[in-house]
């Protein structure tokens, strides 16, 4: 996979890039991966980038010029071809897991990060995809291309060791994680749960799901609504409805 | 104000916290950040952090003591107190602007960042709040508290710039942002709107709203139910609905 990141803060995107899964992904030529920082594209006299809004406002805006220069440099660099063009945008689709896998079947990727008060209208030309990480304001698109970028990376073949493997995963199952223990047994006196100490695997097995149900009852019931629940989890789900009710008085 | 971030991939963290507008908070004083290494804080000779899971399972945990000891440590640090303390975990509350305004309000934050399968349960005891910053999984959770701090220390008073204010950011106002242009008034053939270039401001004010209205409308309709529409607003939106229908040929 190639990915291409158009920034003007190079260093915030370099420096993550090495560490972590993403290095290890480019020692292992699964991955390219080129910074580059449209500023160099300027073709103003002082390299600048932005412009102030025509019809008033505040804020400042990236200019078209710097961009489409360097995406013709991204295009030429490819082959002249271009991949999924992903441009870091608050209005944007909202990224989620299914995207990142989406995204990881892609050859050729490339992230345009913003900053100021946002993009001339007219680079939205250039992209094929307008992405938000979440409902939220940071102050420039870096940081949300990274963790994308991350997002997708882990789910290529032979990345994630064994250490970091992706099956009991929120979200790749559908149901939030169970609680998870490991040494020591007793830990300042706060005790393993005796289940998961007894060795029966069928009994083990049936508590996690049983947790992973409720904790997605309780946190996030819009995940039960996508989620194909067996018959058995309906039953356990049941249960613990009845229970919370007793719990919280509700009967 | 005070962040502490624990992690064991102190340099992913410290990179982008220097750049941006993270490092302009820590230069003028607003803002004082502490990385902490709890591996540096494991009692085991090989500096373990992580163990296998009791009951079975794949992947590895982060164990109990080095993050219970790293948090005693980040404790003396702050005077014997802590502020809200955040476990960066995908099964937490979804961060959103809301939850940046509300951490902008704090003396004291401290972010615990995982890696692995998870975390063992126990370490839950030591937070107030468990956030998650989507519905993906990442590597690890320095990115996610990266980006959280990012969202936060922006609300700080007096460092966002001029070119990076505030007021018409989406979601800070409750809508997706209308489009917006800066020179030059034609691109490459592509013309900035006329209305722009009028200087009829109240026109302006009118179309920049009724493309936020328009946007909304089709991306986040989610986000215009918890919006405090005006008379005016609703007018608008019945026409929008009208032309959009007529568009796609729906009546």
């Amino acid at each position: 996979m190639k990915i291409d990141v158009l920034t003007i803060f190079p260093n915030m995107v370099n420096g993550p890039l090495n560490e972590s899964i993403v290095g290890k992904a480019i020692e292992s030529d699964q991955l390219q991966i080129n910074v580059t920082d449209f500023r160099d594209y300027s073709t103003n006299k002082h390299g600048n980038v932005d412009d102030s809004p025509y019809g008033g406002g505040a804020g400042m805006l990236l200019t078209p010029q710097p961009i489409f220069d360097a995406m013709e440099h991204v295009k030429t660099n490819n082959g002249g071809k271009l991949g999924r063009v992903i441009l870091v945008d608050p209005a944007g689709k909202q990224f989620d897991q299914h995207m990142a896998e989406y995204f990881a079947k892609e050859e050729q990727l490339t992230f345009i990060c913003g900053h100021y008060e946002g993009y001339d209208e007219r680079i939205k030309t250039l992209v094929t995809d307008e992405v938000s990480l979440g409902d939220f304001v940071i102050t420039g698109g870096e940081l949300a291309a990274l963790t994308m970028i991350d997002a997708t990376v882990r789910l290529l073949p032979g990345i994630l060791g064994n250490s970091e493997s992706a099956p009991g995963d929120s979200y790749s199952s559908g149901l939030l994680e169970y609680p998870q223990y490991t040494r020591p047994a007793d830990f300042r006196g706060m005790k393993v749960p005796d289940i998961l100490l007894s060795g029966n695997h069928q009994k083990i097995d049936q508590w996690r799901r049983q947790e992973a149900l409720k904790k997605t009852l309780i946190r996030r019931p819009d995940l039960l609504e996508e989620f194909d629940l067996t018959a058995e989890d309906r039953k356990m789900l049941d249960e613990i409805k009845i229970n919370l009710h007793h719990k919280h008085g509700l009967q």
